[in-house]
């Protein structure tokens, strides 16, 4: 008789964003005549750049000629992107990465689920807290995870690494050593990151440790202090211990249009086994690569007008932080984040709880956020908001937030 | 100490499509003036159809602005390509599948890679011999398929069903009882099917033991016979144990663009467990939905003037394929499929084995080939080739083939 993954069973509710949208559809569906403005789920509001849908008509034309036409792209995607990837993205930073270690990819999302299926079941995995839920959810599947503790709102299994104010957010070397760490700087959810010289600590710690960093540096784009590493690999050490995630979604636009990578240095061998060989064999199997046409699109963000128009976008979305942070601030609320990264953290003001808060907005301000303790325990008396919306709805978000406090 | 994943320690060799891919570049960089044909690997050669790529840049145009940009996709897919897909591939054969059975992917390759997620590891998986090597391989890697026996080229915990010439390639009911039984038909490699009858028989096995059939119908386009099932919902009660897998990429030439989707439907109860509900939570949080401009591009697929060129392309296909298996048995060799599929089948001659004809085939006729032996134990002394060449290339082939012997 068939049995399913019993893992599944012990996952708590829906994934948060499905939560979340089920709960925005009701009360549009509910109140048709509101006008609600989403400072919730991290999508992004511009339309691609003109060098990236150029690039795309030019791809679609060569597709529908049968002399240019693409069938199965390479295993590890095309060589003209992952040069680009290897000189703007590394090289310029002084970090020699090579082709064979770069995994083109439909989105980081994928790849930060999808990770965690070539290491062993018994490693113990420490995730931040509040944590991005994918890490979490897809330990939880393959079984790392433990059991789910309601009352703690913790995975027995998980070491959770706080992340509050008192620390500025910042995780802290954790008692129990971890065998797989993922960190996420600039940080999503609380917005906030580490300098480099902070970063070597934890590459240095996982050396030590034998352990493995995974490293989501989706928001790397949105760094605009001197001192914050844009990769992992600009710490010493850390393509023997480091895996690094990188994405389109934020830095393009491409949140519907599926792009992202996985660096893993051949350096990075456990136990006589090289980690990237292992992930390439994951892909040839279970994948099979991002469309010609999407691949050609990433390029393009390579170009020197790509380059110009997409920051631009940035500079867009950074003001629209700043106005968030500064203006809530004026108005009396505690905010962290939008400095380097597109996301606000609030504290929760009038000892309301996270899901309390996300109600009260809603219904009496129509806006969209996201609970922090969705993402974790630590959490909880915390509110995301994204500096993702059109300007002009970040300035009504701004002005409806000062009537309701 | 962190530790890998030892199931992929286990797999014997790179993926076969891998190697092979190898194999060829080698042979092509030491031989560059010969003009190599490849009758391998399943990838189509016909350029998108008129009717895709107008969706295509209209999408694109959709997505350059700002009013009509479109960020994530809904988790399940668009409604547009859902509505097309239940309509046109089910509601026009009888089979009535709602809008929230339907999981829009990338590609029957991540998804059938990706399905045996959300079954338990204990489970006993039964795969035809000679199969495609995605589903051993993902079962591998999870730890359902114990560890290969190199001698037998068998994995010690699956179960083989062989499919051979004396029972028309179609798989007998297993002595031992499976729980997780891959099928699929039209069948890659061997090019044949079963019946409609037959294909019912697997449908009632399955339900008297609680066993989930994954159908992969990645082919159904080019079925021309009227006994076969194109979905495996035809036959009666396979609501209640058939996941159905189906794929853009044979019937509409996607194998560049990456299109796909997987259907559960909600009767599918294991213990209790709705499965539909897992497969949405594992793609929840470890997926991220297909580009909407290729949603739109499958979309058009289902429209009059999409399936009249997509018909087209599979009939240029299909005439390969008839030349392929004619002309080939007319210079002796022993040919199967072809006829609902745009495989063909083909019996080694002269005792070689499956590998030295593919290096024979690739030295002395510059073609490219897929030995059977790579699809498993039952494969060996077997060879497949493609229908998806080039009209002139398939010519040119055949005829380099009848000088060979």
């Amino acid at each position: 008789m068939v049995t399913v993954n019993e893992n599944f069973k012990r996952l708590p509710g829906s994934y948060l964003f499905s939560t979340i949208g089920k709960k925005v559809r009701e009360y549009k569906a509910a109140n048709p005549d509101k006008k609600v403005i989403s400072l919730g789920i991290g999508d992004v509001t511009l339309p691609l750049c003109k060098t990236v849908t150029d690039a795309l008509h030019k791809a679609t034309d060569e597709m529908g000629n049968a002399e240019t036409f693409h069938g199965y792209a390479p295993d590890l995607g095309y060589e003209f992107l992952r040069h680009a990837i290897r000189d703007k993205d590394y090289a310029k930073r002084g970090v020699d990465i090579a082709l064979d270690e770069i995994f083109i990819s439909d989105g980081a999302k994928s790849d930060s689920g999808n990770i965690q299926d070539i290491f062993g079941l018994n490693n113990r995995v420490a995730v931040c807290d509040p944590v991005y839920p994918v890490y979490v959810d897809s330990n939880a599947m393959a079984g790392r995870a433990g059991y789910f503790n309601k009352e703690e709102g913790k995975w027995t299994d998980l070491i959770y690494m706080p992340c509050l104010a008192e620390n500025g957010f910042a995780p802290q070397l954790p008692e129990e050593t971890p065998d797989i760490i993922y960190l996420c700087f600039p940080n999503n959810p609380t917005g906030t990151t580490i300098k480099k010289s902070e970063l070597q600590k934890w590459v240095d710690y996982a050396n030590e440790n034998h352990a493995v960093i995974i490293y989501d540096a989706a928001y790397e784009a949105y760094i605009s202090e001197e001192d914050v590493a844009h990769s992992i690999y600009e710490c010493e050490g850390a393509k023997k211990c480091a895996i690094e995630l990188r994405s389109f979604s934020k830095n393009a636009g491409f949140t519907g249009t599926r792009l992202g990578f996985t660096v893993i240095p051949k350096e990075l061998v456990v136990d006589g086994t090289s980690v990237n060989g292992l992930w390439a064999r994951r892909q040839g199997s279970k994948f099979n690569g991002t469309a010609y046409i999407i691949q050609r699109a990433g390029e393009a963000v390579y170009s020197k007008e790509g380059q110009q128009e997409t920051k631009e976008q940035i500079a867009y979305y950074m003001r629209n932080a700043k106005i968030i942070r500064d203006s809530l601030a004026d108005a009396g609320f505690t905010v962290y984040g939008g400095v380097n990264a597109p996301y606000i953290w609030l504290s929760v003001p009038n000892g309301l709880t996270s899901w309390e808060f996300f109600d009260k907005l809603l219904t009496e301000a129509d806006i969209v956020g996201t609970p922090g303790s969705g993402f974790g325990p630590s959490g909880e008396g915390y509110f995301r908001l994204t500096a993702f919306g059109k300007y002009e709805d970040t300035l009504e978000a701004v002005e409806r937030f000062k009537r309701l406090k």
